[in-house]
């Protein structure tokens, strides 16, 4: 195991498992203050703001600090902040998003947006997904925050983003920019708020087909944790290998 | 040519071309009630009540009688009458759907439905969706109107029926039974109500993709009128051939 300079962490399956503590977390990340190694939460959720996330953590006796969490609307306002001067965006969102695009100057518009910008939107409707269509038809920039088509909740799977962006995409036959895991767009945000490249820094996480995928397409090193999503069988049968894997994340620091 | 014992008859490219009139339509419905040849429209739209379809039909000087209106919304409403004697279906769906339903006697609920149902719903929510996908899993059956993606307005194109339904098909792994155009259920409801057999009518429509595959897979002749969206050198790179098309509808009866 080398030293690396920075840990980009995944939540669900990692830190905790839903409602349920991982008991080794909480451990890993008190080590990884010890160390005065730097690390900031990576999470394709675009609907809570870090305090949420950092309250949720708590309740796992995990001690996080607001910006140690890098949401994938914080990494989507960031990427638009980069593209041009002034961004006008068109927005399909909860609040994680929209606060996380006035932080950054991002003037949210109804009309001729440079960009339209698509997170879950539990208030989502015809009109604006309508809306999002014709205006990606005319021209506007069109990215995602994160590309998960169902989430598991306790009635059943419901409708992620993807499916929107999906939706969106069938109808105006325009791609995204996807800006959360698999693709590694989040995860360079976050190493260039940390000032650590991807070669120096490695991305943790249960779930092989978004975690270690963001970090293989940033171009970082993986651990791969068995506490979650994609078991040691699956991973085994998937192409490109994590660069580890570990039962808990216990056996990482010895 | 040979003599028909009903014709069922697509609207939109083939009565009428969006908002402007096709002049030689209305002859050609003028022509079959001198014949005293019964026939059925038949819509994938689902929103329309068939009141509404006869005062649009009105203005291009088309006389039609409200039965002699089949939409996508009335078929599924027969179909599903004909599957169990009292049918619960949850419904996402505008006037159009719920009207037909009720008219069939099938009970709209929001729970522990028998059905889902889905047309276009220009109040669609992420709440309906979101209900729809955990019904779905849970056991309920699920219908379709219609599959069109994308619907084309002055704006630009917007999301169809079709958009949702691959949506909810996304998320929950299901296909659905479809009803509308290009599958023949439609227009096997269509015919049953006129008491014609599929071998002894034709369907009339001026998209290979829905009406003339829609006649195809009922087991009926067809015939393409090149006044709408499939062009004649489009049509002859389609494998099934219709079995007839013509210019214009005026070529029809001599």
């Amino acid at each position: 195991m080398r030293d690396y300079q920075a840990y980009l962490i995944d939540l669900d399956g990692t830190m905790y498992k839903g409602k349920s503590p991982i008991p080794e977390a909480a451990n890993f990340i008190e080590e990884l203050k010890k160390r005065q190694i730097p690390f900031r939460f990576v999470t394709n959720n675009s609907s809570r703001t870090p305090e949420v996330t950092v309250g949720k953590l708590k309740k796992f006796d995990i001690d996080a600090e607001v910006h140690q969490v890098m949401t994938a609307s914080l990494a989507t306002a960031r990427y638009l902040k980069e593209q041009q001067n002034h961004v006008r965006a068109f927005v399909i969102g909860e609040v994680g998003l929209t606060q996380a695009l006035e932080n950054e100057g991002i003037e949210i518009v109804e009309d001729d947006p440079d960009y339209v910008v698509v997170g879950i939107d539990r208030n989502n409707s015809y009109r604006k997904l309508r809306d999002a269509c014709v205006l990606v038809q005319n021209g506007a920039g069109f990215v995602a925050t994160n590309p998960d088509i169902k989430v598991p909740t306790e009635k059943g799977l419901v409708p992620g983003n993807g499916a929107f962006i999906q939706l969106i995409e069938n109808v105006t036959g325009k791609r995204p920019e996807v800006v959360g895991k698999p693709t590694g767009l989040m995860l360079q945000v976050a190493l260039e708020e940390l000032g650590v490249e991807a070669k120096d820094a490695i991305m943790v996480g249960d779930n092989y087909l978004t975690d270690i995928k963001a970090g293989i397409n940033a171009g970082m090193d993986t651990l791969h944790v068995q506490t979650g999503v994609t078991t040691k069988d699956e991973l085994a049968g998937y192409g490109t290998q994590p660069t580890y894997t570990v039962e808990t994340l216990s056996e990482w620091f010895h």
